[in-house]
């Protein structure tokens, strides 16, 4: 039997007051590692994947407009498998790449009065490396590499993006679909040429206007990776 | 002696001219990968980096509005060895940071009517976390870890930044001290209490009026961190 002195009473007391006083502090914390409500801290592993019908991609919202109520900006960390990457696409809103891993190839229509965007330059990307899109060029992002997963932060100006997908590059401006959200559940396979068997770059009449290059693209891809 | 013969002089000239049209070719990644003139690609590492007068920081402008003509967005890597930070300061755009490695604590004021900040709720933050600085919150970012430097991706709305920067957290909305551009090579040294020995939190007379912790801070970081 346990007699309650004055004494003991008083400690049990302090031990209570202690307790209820640490788990009040401690919950500004601890309830940010907990992915069932709004936390102002989160583990991106614990953020939602999707991939909306795209495959080899993994898509989280790291600062969204819809969920996270941006208005100027939106944060995105994608990763696309081997072979997969973004559709040939472009947009009027800034936007913003950093490699994290893994690497690639950055296709980028020059700007040009032309009706389609043509062959695009390329350009690896690769860990640690960053590049912008300027605005309403038409790009693509792949990775090209065949080996490892390559892993991005994006970032875009005024979200949600609204972007014109192209079915490759000669697809004429005009003919380029408008998609608003661009992060659709499910789009036209037709229009994300992300297989590995895919032609990125595929020559057509519409091309002998342009300066034709003798060099075959997967050897540029090669010489590029090196 | 060397005859120059047609059969000669022609396997010469595909020579010659492969080796122009690899050259022409290559152009496009081999400039990315010097940081003598703007590229497309470039290598984080390229990068310049300044401190601004602030011990412990390695900041560097992924994507700027000075120097790459952002208007929307702007991308900063920044590295705060032990014991540095960012000043209290608050903004009227949009923030958001992904911790890529170390860790510390986020600072932030909650939203209230009172004349100054006043007592900051505090977030641990960690590799691959994630948060959001809510529009004109005073808040402040610090390595507390103590042993590895703290690397952040930070992405900001309206570019170049405008920051409202405070003393301490008792420092009244009024007296804080406006700063455009954000990022001067000298600052007073006051306005940034980033030592190792500095108070985050300051308890003063002006501090009375809002409920008083009976926690230690250090003793908060380390609980926030263990």
């Amino acid at each position: 039997m346990v007699v309650l002195t004055s004494g003991l009473l008083w400690k049990i007391s302090i031990f209570v007051l202690f307790c209820v006083l640490s788990r009040s502090q401690a919950d500004e914390s601890s309830k940010c590692h907990s992915n069932k409500s709004p936390c102002v801290v989160r583990h991106l592993g614990e953020l939602v994947q999707e991939n909306y019908g795209r495959p080899g991609l993994s898509h989280i919202f790291v600062a969204g407009a819809n969920d996270d109520g941006m208005k100027e900006i939106e944060v995105w960390m994608a990763t696309y498998a081997p072979g997969s990457g973004t559709p040939n696409h472009r947009h009027n809103c800034e936007e913003v790449f950093i490699v994290l891993m893994g690497g690639g190839t950055l296709f980028l229509a020059p700007a040009s009065n032309a009706s389609f965007p043509g062959r695009p330059q390329m350009f690896s990307i690769y860990p640690n490396s960053t590049f912008i899109v300027p605005v309403n060029s038409v790009h693509q992002v792949r990775n090209t590499m065949g080996l490892e997963d390559l892993q991005v932060v994006i970032v875009i100006s005024r979200p949600p993006m609204k972007a014109y997908v192209y079915k490759d590059w000669t697809t004429t401006h005009d003919e380029a679909v408008y998609h608003f959200p661009y992060f659709e559940k499910k789009l036209p396979a037709t229009s994300y040429p992300i297989s590995e068997t895919d032609s990125a770059i595929p020559i057509t009449s519409r091309m002998d206007d342009l300066q034709e290059l003798v060099i075959d693209v997967d050897q540029t891809y090669s010489d590029e990776l090196r």
